[in-house]
């Protein structure tokens, strides 16, 4: 039998994502039933169309780009005035002054994430992160010898327990990974609990010769409703590094535009930012796509019809009372993760399949017994899917 | 002293590449001379405008990305209707019959690069590749453990030789990465000679578990003049892979667009080709840019005005014939390798920064006593630096 690719890749492809595998099941479903009669939460592809102006400006660029180096390279840290842009936002929105050369653009947050790991993690480094969690989490630090270690947290509605983190960390701890507002629970961390977080990590790291980074991944940062605002972690501590993109807030998905943003006084800060701005090169991103930061530029201070998102909330935690599940009301991101009634996650989901209804077990984060559904669909799906739920639950 | 970073991205950064260091010193002549009396020739940044059409196929785009999903995700893969046209095209290119399951679209050919590094290689592995060579082919495979081995090719003409490289073959060899036409010598590899190596590794893949791939890195595969053309190694072994990128043949750099072909013969095709779309995803890239596939794709049969690139060419072979450097002409790509005067590529390219000119020395490519010459700059560049040139050699 012969060996066509690296063993650990081979090893991870007989494992796919439960994703993919609900991805699968519901192309199967819309064969059997019909596309209309199926409600697809499986997938996080923004649905709500990019703001208007994203025309205007893209009519702008095509006047623009057709000249010498209109779409060339640039520095592989990004177009210094998108860099500006981000800076004078990223400013406001984290209570930090940041200037242009704190940010480097990446190809999308995902980039952002390899590139700092590859850029810090030594083999055997591991990675806390509160459970449930995004699992590619553990592709991202893998590749490079670096071990993901998801800390449980409470649910329904998975507050950040700083204690139970804070109580993994040995020698080995790198990196502590944090994703707020979260996929899969939609929470947002409280100021307090990320201030206890930073506090004891600003003391741990006065003695550490390697320190612990806090890595805050943030493309969901300005989905947050009910009044709740997303605390800056960046403003408690140098340590932190604050990640986005604009996939979901201006729905460029498909287009990878993020970003990395280093404290002005973490003491390595020039090194760091050199390092990045190396993996981000030799990883062969080599810079973020012109043409989504020139777009992500222009619009650094728009974004999606965030009232969309909001109704198809409120709409969905309806349904979900109304059919008796247990769960929290997310107040951030666009996922539902209720508990699953009976508690096997996987024989719940497939028994939703045969009401129509596409959800991912919590096992694909980390977390059986529950499981993820993704509101980014049309309002007409959540509501017609609120029948299928009912009968599922009875 | 509190380490930052990981320890070999940190030896790594002492080491800045020698284009980067010529980047440097370029600004910083640029200050002394004035911009108009510096001629660089160190950065391969394409500087001839993107084709007409560009401008029409961004407007039609503007008016139909605003709406659900229009920026969105899509297989990871990439866009079905852009790995159309790229297998209706690569099937001619190569005379190879390839449909859009063969073809994974890829942030630039860097990105196709490291993704498939990642796919097939274990640590301590071999990756042969002919010297001078692409520096950063050294990153892209040493991420992943993988060990870059230059084999030198005989100058000036940098002609292929299968013998060399595959006297270097152990049991570690894993690819044998060929670049043509080249950067840096311009070489376009001739057909007997890939044969030549083309049979050698089918013939030695029949017994071995782990089989030895063919990487042909492409992305100046249009870029071919004096009625040259490119063989297509993927005719003579299904062990080829074939990528490339837009970068250059539309001037796209900056968007990142490329691709990596796998030939439908190769008994481990699918298991491939899922291995490589995993680790695309995986590596962060996700999918390559929604913006450039789309570009590409309405512009797949379109290139710059190769006619600008075959004049510089002709123009500055003339300079250096005229000065007397002992060169090949180069029949593809844009790019010179002289030999240097005296030997010391060093002290020759500052000797021609004295003098105005930046060029990269041939150790930034593996091949002291030589240097690069970038033909991506206007004519009127070249042909002013004929005198500096003269001077310089004297």
């Amino acid at each position: 039998m012969k060996q066509f690719v690296a063993q650990d890749i081979a090893t991870a492809m007989e494992n796919a994502s439960w994703i993919r595998r609900m991805f699968e099941a519901g192309a199967e479903l819309r064969k059997q039933r019909g596309a209309e009669n199926v409600f697809d939460f499986s997938l996080g592809n923004p649905d709500v169309p990019a703001p208007a102006k994203t025309r205007d400006v893209l009519h702008a660029l095509a006047e623009d780009v057709v000249r010498p180096c209109g779409l060339g390279y640039m520095p592989n840290a990004g177009l210094q005035s998108f860099r500006e842009a981000l800076a004078k936002r990223l400013s406001v929105e984290q209570a930090v002054p940041l200037s242009a050369k704190h940010i480097i653009a990446t190809v999308g947050a995902a980039g952002a994430l390899v590139a700092f790991f590859r850029a810090v993690l030594e083999a055997g480094d591991e990675v806390l992160v509160p459970s449930p969690y995004f699992v590619e989490y553990g592709f991202y630090c893998g590749h490079f010898g670096g071990i993901l270690k998801p800390v449980p947290m409470e649910g329904p509605a998975f507050a950040l327990d700083a204690e139970k983190l804070l109580a993994q960390v040995t020698d080995k701890t790198r990196v502590i990974l944090l994703n707020s507002p979260n996929n899969p629970t939609g929470a947002i961390y409280a100021e307090e609990d990320l201030n206890r977080l930073a506090t004891a990590i600003n003391e741990l790291n006065a003695t550490r010769e390697r320190p612990i980074y806090i890595l805050s991944d943030e493309p969901y940062r300005v989905f947050a409703f009910d009044g709740v605002t997303v605390p800056s972690i960046l403003a408690m501590s140098p340590y932190a590094i604050v990640l986005g993109s604009f996939s979901k807030s201006l729905s460029l998905a498909g287009e990878r535009v993020g970003y990395l943003a280093i404290h002005p006084a973490l003491e390595g800060c020039d090194t760091l930012l050199a390092a990045v701005t190396m993996t981000n090169r030799t990883l062969g991103y080599v810079n973020a796509p012109i043409l989504g930061q020139r777009l992500a530029e222009a619009l650094v201070d728009e974004q999606v019809d965030l009232s969309i998102y909001d109704e198809r909330r409120k709409a969905m935690a309806a349904i979900l009372t109304e059919a008796g599940f247990n769960f929290a009301v997310p107040k951030g991101a666009f996922y539902f993760f209720p508990e699953v009634p009976g508690g096997d996650d996987i024989a719940f989901c497939q028994k939703l399949l045969q009401h129509g209804i596409i959800a991912v077990p919590g096992r694909g984060f980390g977390r059986p017994g529950y499981m993820r559904l993704c509101c980014a669909v049309p309002m007409e799906v959540i509501q017609r899917s609120a029948a299928a739920f009912k009968e599922a639950c009875k």
